[in-house]
């Protein structure tokens, strides 16, 4: 609340931001100090934050672009590419497009590297969006291309009231409804609020006039009564609503804040107030997969399937690729690369990349993350009036249970009861497959009990198990049991993936910094695209 | 927070909740303690909530009933009374089933009670469900014939991050994105929390270790940094997003707490919380009358169509109920009648009620309400990145702008710019139809500026002007500029609508303590039909 003395335009005063500037400056150093800056817009941005394209029509006449990797950053690379005429080759290890971005349905097969083999035996009308399964609204990119390309989306409900928090710590283990905890917290957070401004601990604070209104404010906002006392509400929930005839709402006692203090669910429900993860999100109707299909439609043979990249080798006049199809070594040769294949596959390619590359490569990690999906009756829909949304499981080693948005009210769906990082951490510290299976029946059987038995024909995907990518994102910089992220990869091989390596250029999602996302690819590959652009025309 | 110190179950102290029921009694006499007593679980409900339908196969044969309208409560009562063998006729005034869930699409023409006349020339495809356009999850009994009538339900965005508040007095009148709103002062309450705490102002009320666990939830809370002042969040929002290379996520300042409360946004920002406006809720695809068009399509003939009632009688052994056919009067006699019109229209059909019911129907107010309706293109998804939801204007004739969630991300769709109560305020002093529309275009222009004159095709729905209606649901027992809602129709009419007369039995969302919702509707008629039943066994 800084100042609160101030009227009119949002923002600081100078004297207010010297001293932020200054306190950030002591805590954080030049690196917090600069991104602090950013943050309150003192300092413009490098560019402009969109990339558009800047491909003039048949610009690309006779120019030879090979793309390595089929996710959706070789894909749009392509795509654009393609429309200004430049001739692409599109080098896919697998046999289907996408990369990460991979639905699981009925009859695929799931070959881990450890040899581990499962066949879904879902409907195929079900599916597991195994890598990335939400597009936020504020990703503009992504969602033009499904406009471009004619990919239906639905809304992807990502929170809802309805959904569940358990914890052995708080409500007898009992799980409570995310409207409760979220509405008496803020009932509770609002009367003890204006308990300290009725005692005058912020007159100091606050004019006579916010006084008032701070008072008003908060009887609306915690839903208090006119003696700003929090004594439950309507928000969070009823024994049971009103009906016909005599039957009136039926409120729930509010929750204790000592007991929601032992929950302690708060990250669990701000998560639905992270800028990437709030209402509207969208799904593609039918899977994820729906945009590299699409992508994938509109390239044709420009993509060659089941065409792992054997080596990268740079020529005199550009660069050459050793790519397998079956037993069969084949080469390209092009007069630019672009390089859109997980960092993690890139170690064990041989290649003329320069020492500087060669470096970042090798100082990049991966991080692995799983989800389990199981095919069940949609129980959590008629007997819990969950539709979509997250419920969570506290200190457990499965702790997220994601409901399905695809197919609402039919009869049955995909679960996802698991998804999180894996390779350090309870989850990972169990060995068998059986094991994690039994632990994600546990946490549906926590949050819903009696309900675990119902779930049937798990499907468990480990990114890093997986052929091709042995990895989901970039991680951190020293992989263990207290691993965190830090800065170091954007301070260093990032750095070095944004710059052209010669005639070979990088994209994707570790090119961005919306990592792990979708939209990160696709800024990527358009902003790789747009500099082979200004290189041709400038050549 | 009561009591601070109570672990483990939620609920409250009986010394707490003596002295708030006490409390309660001082300000608002009997019936406030008795809803109270109920909010509070201490007395339990009169009947079960779920109203069950009870009927045998077969049970109603030989028995002839006589649904008056073919609304909601009309169409369900038929249903079910159906399917247990009676022998049922639904007299409806209009050509189309539904009542208020009305939905207005191409070609709808639109016939007010003064004249106006109104032919919608939007594509077909596009719609304004001029009545109800939410189904809440916790809505079971509706949804559950969604279910078991195989109409397709989708997403309905209530809430949205992206939407936008706007007011005069505050911000240059420029409107702010509802994320800034809700988490600018989620931190800027939990920042002074914090510092009120840290000053000690509560140390009666938390002990040592909720003490420490409130400051540790305020800074998840409120994302404050180390020191617990609030300098803005990414939840808000950014002046752009994190991208690819160079370009990293730039943050907005925070919105100043003082302008939060010039701006007095507060009623619309927790609308969201309201229990039956919570995230998941959902909408029939192609329009809300699906349902009630699923209904009529089961009943087939059962239904007859341009039969106003024209007289309700008595008879020794039933009702005879006279309806008109074109310019031919007709009647019909039956063992039982639910009379399922609106109090509205029943004020003014000959009858032989009972004085008890006569009372209450003259006693019964009905309120008006409109919904304005454009065809546009969807800027406010291209360019606004909004996807369902409300945004608000304060202190203006049209305050609410309610942006489509059918159809997303295709060419154009309708704005429903209006959405209020009409009868008395500024909307209604607005005495001419242009001049509404005007104020719902400047509605519009006001959250987007330039963008108004994008709207085309305007369709004004007046719930108060529309036969058969003449209002769109029970009003405050005294209409009129200082009007406000009571309990009065409870305490009154509601009781006598709620028993039979003779062999006449009401139903609709007036039978309910779910007005205005189809919930309420579905519920009464249940409950009549329940009633019915049970006389037509032990008869």
């Amino acid at each position: 609340m800084n100042p609160p003395k101030t009227r009119g335009r949002p923002g600081m005063t100078s004297a207010t931001r010297r001293e932020f500037l200054k306190r950030v400056g002591d805590a954080g150093g030049f690196a917090a100090v600069f991104s602090t800056m950013h943050t309150l817009g003192l300092v413009s941005a490098p560019e402009a934050h969109a990339e558009e394209i800047k491909l003039p029509p048949h610009s690309g006449k006779g120019v030879k672009v090979v793309i390595l990797g089929c996710g959706i950053a070789g894909l749009v690379s392509a795509y654009e590419l393609g429309k200004a005429g430049y001739s692409c080759t599109v080098l896919e290890a697998r046999g289907r497009p996408g990369g990460r971005n991979w639905t699981v349905r009925g009859g695929t097969k799931i070959e881990f590297i450890d040899g581990n083999v499962q066949t879904s035996e879902w409907g195929v009308e079900n599916y597991l969006n195994a890598g990335p399964a939400r597009l936020p609204s504020i990703h503009k990119t992504i969602l033009g291309y499904c406009r471009e390309l004619g990919v239906p989306l639905e809304v992807e409900v990502n929170t809802s009231r309805s959904t569940l928090l358990v914890t052995d710590k708080a409500f007898d283990g009992k799980p409570i409804e995310q409207r409760q905890a979220i509405n008496d917290t803020r009932g509770h957070v609002s009367e003890l609020l204006a308990k300290c401004i009725n005692q005058h601990a912020l007159d100091q604070d606050l004019s006579k006039e916010d006084h008032d209104r701070m008072l008003e404010f908060l009887r609306i906002y915690g839903d208090l009564k006119p003696d700003y006392s929090f004594q439950g509400s309507a928000r969070s929930g009823a024994v049971h609503i009103g009906g016909a005839g005599p039957v009136v709402q039926e409120l729930r006692p509010p929750l204790d804040m000592h007991a929601l203090l032992d929950a302690n669910f708060w990250r669990n429900v701000m998560f639905e107030e992270m800028l990437d993860m709030q209402a509207t999100m969208f799904q593609p109707v039918g899977g994820m997969d729906r945009i590299p299909h699409a992508f994938a439609k509109k390239l044709g043979s420009v993509v060659k399937y089941k065409s792992p990249v054997a080596e990268i080798r740079k020529t005199s006049a550009g660069v050459r690729v050793v790519y397998m199809h079956g037993t069969a070594k084949k080469q390209i040769e092009a007069d630019y690369c672009i390089c859109a294949l997980p960092i993690s596959i890139l170690q064990s390619i041989p290649n003329d990349f320069s020492p500087r590359i060669q470096a970042a490569i090798k100082n990049t990690t991966y991080m692995g993350a799983y989800k389990i999906g199981w095919e069940s009756k949609r129980f959590w829909e008629r007997d819990f009036n969950i539709y979509g949304g997250i419920s969570y499981v506290m200190n457990a080693p499965v702790g997220v249970v994601w409901y399905p948005s695809a197919r609402m009210m039919s009869e049955n769906g995909v679960l996802v009861a698991g998804y999180s990082i894996e390779g350090f951490g309870p989850f990972s510290e169990l060995t068998t497959v059986d094991a994690k299976l039994d632990a994600s029946r546990a946490a549906v059987e926590k949050l819903h009990p009696g309900y675990g038995s119902k779930l049937t024909k798990p499907i468990y995907v480990n990114w890093g198990k997986i052929p091709y990518n042995l990895g989901a994102w970039v991680g951190p910089p020293h992989p263990g049991p207290n691993a965190f992220m830090d800065n170091s990869y954007y301070e260093g091989p990032y750095k070095e993936f944004c710059r052209p390596d010669d005639r070979i250029y990088f994209a994707g999602d570790h090119c961005s910094h919306l990592g792990a996302w979708q939209e990160g690819a696709a800024l990527a590959a358009l902003r790789t695209v747009n500099m082979i652009g200004d290189r041709v025309r400038t050549a």
